[in-house]
């Protein structure tokens, strides 16, 4: 059994995707930003950074989407989300995964949070900055994918497209969005069409992309 | 075999440093940043991004530094770097890796790059804020080690001490170098006095800690 602490549409998305692609039990706790849940003490205490998402798995709460997103893979070989251990497609699917956690997840954080580098709103060069680092990923993803596509490690789906489509609809608003590189846009919609992006909106009520 | 694509005391060190761990034979080819290789077009034929380090594993060009130390770790269980699937202690260290490299690597790479923000210099802000940033990761890092240590997963060494340890190296001329916090420097002592990382000083050419 598996519970999920969770706010809408956040990173918690990928691990209650992967939740859903498995078809493990699981219950789902919100987190409320707008009562400022993630800095509870009791939550805390589960998630000392005060992030989301927290996944606790037989009693233990462990924290970072991208671990989570493995640890899931690696305890339900049966869903696919991970290739199997000494496959080339494994080594593959790990870079990506720490790639897209590395470059896109932290460049976010400072699209989204400017007083993490210490200021109310980013100077227009530092949001030019950021800018062109999120979309240089996207060229990069973009090449990868017309190249050798329509998913991550080719032919095949896995929970690393999980990871990627979350971080492409966190683009949607900003001035060039993902949707703007074809080879990506292709692969968002391969994944909004599978059962478990569905079932997500309708629990989570998202309703935008 | 493996090929490294190294440039001493870079990101690449913790995949050196696995590899001497585990005793496998590799050759070590130098990145020379001096000359700039790591835009040379050859170089780039490897690496995409111009980045140390690349892993060549049966041929196949493989990067990021966290993923490299992950497919080294599962190719050798024999090296114990990383704890056997199905553990608690193995997701921990999921957990640590993706933390690590998540914070502390993209924190740095911002400190020690700052025209990635557009700037040439951090103006003071900036500067205080990344620095708050990387020494809220040590307050917590030490806190964990204090109670749970001395290495990351406990009583156990493991290739996550290994990344760690060099993520604290970076720190040696910063306001407040990582040596301030005990149990912080506690590990990087019980590291740098193993074997692989005397046998690394001596094959890059590093003196300072």
């Amino acid at each position: 059994m598996y519970t999920l602490y969770y706010s809408p549409g956040t990173a918690s998305m990928v691990v209650h995707l992967a939740l859903l692609e498995i078809g493990a039990p699981y219950q789902l706790e919100l987190v409320d930003f707008d009562k400022k849940a993630q800095r509870d003490p009791t939550y805390l205490k589960l998630n000392p950074n005060g992030l989301v998402p927290t996944l606790v798995i037989d009693g233990q709460p462990r924290v970072e989407s991208a671990a989570l997103l493995t640890m899931l893979a690696e305890r339900h070989p049966e869903a696919g989300l991970m290739p199997p251990a000494g496959t080339p497609e494994r080594e593959l699917w790990q870079q990506w995964v720490v790639y897209l956690s590395n470059t896109l997840m932290s460049a976010y954080r400072l699209w989204f949070y400017p007083e993490e580098l210490g200021n109310e709103e980013h100077p227009p060069a530092v949001r030019a900055a950021l800018q062109r680092k999120i979309e240089s990923v996207w060229d990069h993803l973009d090449a990868h994918l017309a190249a050798h596509g329509p998913y991550l490690l080719g032919a095949q789906f896995s929970g690393a497209d999980l990871l990627l489509t979350m971080l492409m609809r966190w683009s949607r608003n900003m001035p060039r969005p993902v949707t703007e590189w074809p080879a990506l846009k292709n692969l968002a919609n391969l994944v909004r069409a599978r059962p478990s992006w569905k079932k997500l909106y309708e629990l989570e009520g998202l309703t935008e992309w």
